[in-house]
Parts: structure tokens; C-alpha cells; sequence
């Protein structure tokens, strides 16, 4: 018999990363709370509420009871919101034994508190940070489940975690897999990366172009580099696939609820009226707000965040804000790259 | 009276500079050789051709005498394609003192020598590499002429001669310029984005995706940062607008000709049938055949090139080739940087 393992939650993610399971062989089980979801994905093989057009593999089941979901698995895979994530883990306690690999593909920061989910996980799970791997990368779950071919990265400080994960995950038909050990680059790329599809998003509705677009998100990325190497990343992680790939298709599909919401932010619309209109949350909308305390506390300048501060706090006009941050002091473009980070990740 | 600035020769992106310096205040001169366009220019204000929609100041004129169009100029722009390089530079050399500030804006490399411009350059106006100045980045030249924010990178060795050319093009309404020392990183970056560029038309026309697009765009930076570093540059300017930068705008526009050939090869098309219905040069498939020199010469791994290559040059399949960069060995995603690397640039 197969291997099994369990993901949490049952959204579009989870599901798509159950299916890819699925397809490599392995025994899946979703837990979800509703019983609805769970009596879909059983008898319909469907989750049409998350992804209306797929149809699951019969490998996959669901149940609303964690004991059962987790009994006996191998690895368990958790895509909570990252707002659920300590309340799903502290859940999971119980049934979490520390041979289970532990991976999960949530991006975004625990409000207030501004800690990274693997922090959150180990602290719930009460296991070792570096056992948790980190999986990110450029990737619509509606094209995961199409088999459209997809690549991602998983991230762990345990080399051998990384390499587990890689081959739960890997197939060689639409799923490539590359490893990396900087988990908290991983990590913050993903966080960080929502703000600068909110300035893309802002940029396309002032109807600014294609150039303006590029060097947004070009300078997204070295403000991502700057902050995220002063909080212990490795530079070059941000030019990765969980960076610069997973920027490049957040700032550009109308399927992003970050891009989304700058693009009715540049057409002049107020923060109310956006959040209104979306009736959900915009990740990006809060990692602004606690950019603005990692830029003070790590004393780092965040000049793409702090102008969209200004948009979406403080009244100001977007288009103002695009022309300050093109009427800076002149710059050289290198981000330096401190000796004892390249130490750290290099030598 | 203001400064003159000579800019050689009147294609969209030369006179789209000339429109930046123009707006800066200075007298431009543009050489060209076509008396028509000459007479377009200095009647007209308008270049047709290259640009049908733009109207040029009247502080731009033409000239077909070069040593009209060079005398008493403070600094000289050279846009030449990268196959009239040497020419342009050898009818200059006459008329160029090394007082003058020389910079160039062309992306590629010389054919078979694989020389870099600013070698070509510096070789027939027997100046020293180091004086020369690249402009590079993320700009369509019918957005800098409707004055669109565009931001752009100027590259020296000689930071005096950055610095120079950033005060002469930076504006604090529309075009923003940033220096780097590195030249040869932001030529390379110019000119093997075209390989990239074309590879994601290829996923774009075999409909694989914004995932698969993402993960091309991603990957393929990589594969410029190895090789880029193997020949002298510094691997975090593959990440800024000369790099990731140029290469969103590019492989996402169908403005674009790498593009664009790279779409209708993964519609199915032969090269033959590409070049056919293009009628004019395609930068990326030269760049592709100079990348297989590249990669045997430096000994670097260039798998999107080298899929490339099958296809273009020896009728494979695009949708096999794209299946084989899917299928290759599981891989860490991380470049590694070296320490004489870091102290190259970072010490």
C-alpha cells in the first residue's frame, strides 16, 4: 500500500498540492472543519467552492476528524491562512508526532507579533524550526490541477527534510521541485513580494506603462533584498523562484487579489471602497502596515512601502506617490552584500 | 546657450533618448545617415519610420555630416544595432576626442568574436573600455517619448563618467537613472535576456501558462547569473533593470521580436517560417547560437539555451524541449557565489 499523507486545509492551494500528490502515488487525506466540503471531496470529487472547473483523484479523501486524518501518516502538509495558522497547529499538537515531515506553503507574516509561519509551527508543534520546510514558488493552483507545467522550491535549514519533501512532491511530468536551505529567505520572499504586486497593481491603473511596471517591480525586489538580508536571508534567494518568480505572477494576473486592489487603488478608488468591493482580506494591505514597522526596527530604508503607506493610510494620491519615488536623490543600483552574509551562505 | 549632446543614429531608441536630453535642457544633434530622415527630422520634428506617433522637440536636429553633427559636443551617444557597431565607431573615430563622454545603449554581442559593445567600442575609437558608459533597462521607447516613468541603469567602471551620464538623462519627471560599476554585467545582462525573452514566447505559444512562464523567466535568470559571473560580472546585477528588469518588459510585450519568434515557434512554426514572415533581424536566435559557444568556452551548464538551440537549429520539438527542462535531475535552486566574486565587488 502507498504511503499516506495529510494536508491541511482545504482551499485552493491545499487541494491543488493534494492533487500533485495524488498524482505521484501516495494515499492523500484533506482535513477540513466543514462537513459539506469533506461529503464533496468523498462523493463528488470535487471542491468546486475553491476550484470550481477540477475534478480530484479518488486517492484523495477528507475527513472533518484530525485523529483519523492524521493516523499513520508520513508527512503532513499545512496551507492554513496565515492569520488560522497558530490556531490549526495548536489543533494538530496532539496527533503531531516529530518523525512526521512537516511542510507548509502559507505566505505572510502572524499580525503583530511579525513572526515567519515556520516560527509560528514550531512554536505550536513544539519542534525544532529547522525540521519545518517551507514550500513557495510561482504557482496558480488553477493551473496546478490542470497539470500545466509548474516549478517550485522547498526550503528548509534540515538538508535532508528538503530533499524528503522534494520527493514527495516531484514528478517529471508538470511538478519540478528545487531545493533551497534558506527558509527564512523563502519565507519572507513570499510575505514581502504581496506588497510590491499591490504598488504593480497601482501602477497599471494609473495606466503608467509597461516601463514603469518593470522598474517598479525591479526595485520591489531590492527593497525585498535590502530588509530581507537584514533579517537573515540570503540575498540571492529573492531572485529566486519564492521572489522574483512568484512576483512576476502576482503583478500581473487579475487573479491576484494584490494586484487587484492597487489597480482600484490607482484609478483613484479609497481604501474603503476597495476592501468593500473585494469583501475578503488583502495580504498585502497588512504586510504594508507591518513593513512600516520591520523598516523602523531593522532601520532599513522601504521606500516603495512607505509611499503606499501614505496611499492607503494616510489619503495620499497614488499618483503623487509614484512621482516621489521617481524624484529621489540619484542612486547607484547595487545592494551591498555584507561579508558575513556571504560567509554565512556561501563558503 | 546649453550643452550639445550628439546622438548616432535616428532608430526609435537613439531618438528616444535624444527626446530625454532634449527635455533636459540640452541641444541635440542626432546623426543619420538617410537624408530623408534628416529632412523629417529638421522639418518635421517627427521620425515615422521609428517612432509614428511621437512629436520631437525643436531643440533636436539632424545632420548627415558627422563632423557637423560631432563638433563642439560634450558627449556622445552611440545606438548603433550591434552588427553596425564596429562601422559607426570606425567613421566616429576621426571626430572623437577623449574629453567627450562616450556612451553607448546598444544590447548584443559582436557576431563570432562574441566581444561585448563597449570592447568594440573602445577598440576603434582607441579609448580606454573603462571611459565607456552602457545605458540599459526596462524601457519601450514609445513610452519614454510619451513620458512615462521610466527608470534606467548607466554602467562604468569610471564611477565620474556614471555619475556624468546620470546627471545628463535623469529627470525628476519621468526618467529616473541609476549607476553601476559593473559594465560587463549589465552588457551581458542585455544581451542574454534575448535568449529568455525568446524561450517565453515559446511557453506563451505552446499555452503552458503563467506558472511555466514564471518558472522560465526565473530559471533562465539563473542561467545568465552563472554564466554572467563565469565571464567577470557581478551576479546580483542580473537582478536589476538591466537583468530581471529588461527581461520582464521584454518577454512580455509583443512589441518584443525575441518574443515573438519564440511564440510562433511554440505555435509550431519553423525558424525558417519565423524569419520569413519577421523580415528583419531577431537578436535572441544569434545570441542563442553565441550562447553555445559560451557555454563549451566557459564550461557553464546553459540548459534553456541549449533547449533552445535544439529547436531552433535542429527541428526539435518545443513542447519535448520544454518537457525535458521539467524532467532534468532534482536540483538545489541556489548560484553559488564566490569569495573572489564577493570581494570583487562587495570589499
Amino acid at each position: 500500500m502507498s504511503e499516506k499523507v495529510t494536508v491541511l486545509v482545504a482551499g485552493s492551494w491545499g487541494t491543488a498540492l493534494a492533487s500533485v500528490l495524488a498524482d505521484n502515488g501516495l494515499q492523500v487525506t484533506i482535513w477540513a472543519r466543514s462537513e459539506e466540503q469533506v461529503a464533496e471531496i468523498n462523493q463528488q470529487h470535487t471542491n468546486t467552492k475553491y476550484l470550481p472547473d477540477a475534478v480530484l483523484s479518488t486517492q484523495i479523501t477528507a475527513t472533518s476528524d484530525l485523529a483519523a486524518a492524521m493516523d499513520g501518516t508520513k508527512a503532513v502538509v499545512i496551507v492554513a491562512p496565515s492569520k488560522a495558522m497558530r490556531q490549526v497547529c495548536s489543533d494538530l499538537k496532539p496527533y503531531y508526532h516529530p518523525d512526521m515531515l512537516c511542510i507548509h506553503a502559507t505566505k505572510g507574516f502572524e499580525t503583530k507579533t511579525l513572526k515567519r509561519m515556520s516560527t509560528v509551527i514550531s512554536e505550536e508543534l513544539d519542534c525544532l524550526e529547522s525540521d519545518v520546510v517551507v514550500l513557495s514558488g510561482p504557482s496558480h493552483a488553477e493551473e496546478v490541477v490542470k497539470r500545466l507545467p509548474t516549478t517550485v522550491v522547498v526550503a528548509s535549514h534540515n538538508a535532508k527534510a528538503a530533499a524528503a519533501a522534494q520527493s514527495l512532491f516531484m514528478n517529471e511530468e508538470y511538478f519540478r521541485v528545487y531545493t533551497n536551505l534558506d527558509l527564512v529567505g523563502v519565507e519572507l520572499a513570499g510575505a514581502l513580494k504581496n506588497i510590491i504586486a499591490l504598488g504593480a497593481g497601482m501602477v497599471d491603473g494609473l495606466g503608467f506603462g509597461d516601463n514603469a511596471k518593470a522598474a517598479l517591480l525591479t526595485r520591489g525586489l531590492a527593497e525585498m533584498v535590502r530588509v530581507g538580508s537584514e533579517m537573515g536571508a540570503n540575498p540571492l534567494t529573492f531572485s529566486g523562484l519564492a521572489g522574483i518568480g512568484d512576483l512576476m505572477v502576482t503583478a500581473s494576473s487579475q487573479h491576484s487579489r494584490n494586484w487587484r486592489a492597487g489597480y482600484m487603488l490607482g484609478q483613484g478608488k479609497s481604501l474603503d471602497e476597495v476592501m468593500a468591493s473585494m469583501n475578503m482580506v488583502v495580504e498585502g494591505v497588512r504586510t504594508t502596515e507591518a513593513a512600516r514597522d520591520i523598516s523602523l526596527k531593522y532601520n532599513v530604508q522601504m521606500p516603495i512601502a512607505e509611499q503606499l503607506y501614505h496611499v492607503l493610510f494616510e489619503q495620499s494620491d497614488p499618483r503623487t506617490a509614484v512621482e516621489t519615488l521617481m524624484g529621489r536623490n540619484p542612486k547607484n543600483e547595487m545592494e551591498v552584500m555584507k561579508l558575513e552574509t556571504w560567509q554565512q551562505w556561501h563558503s
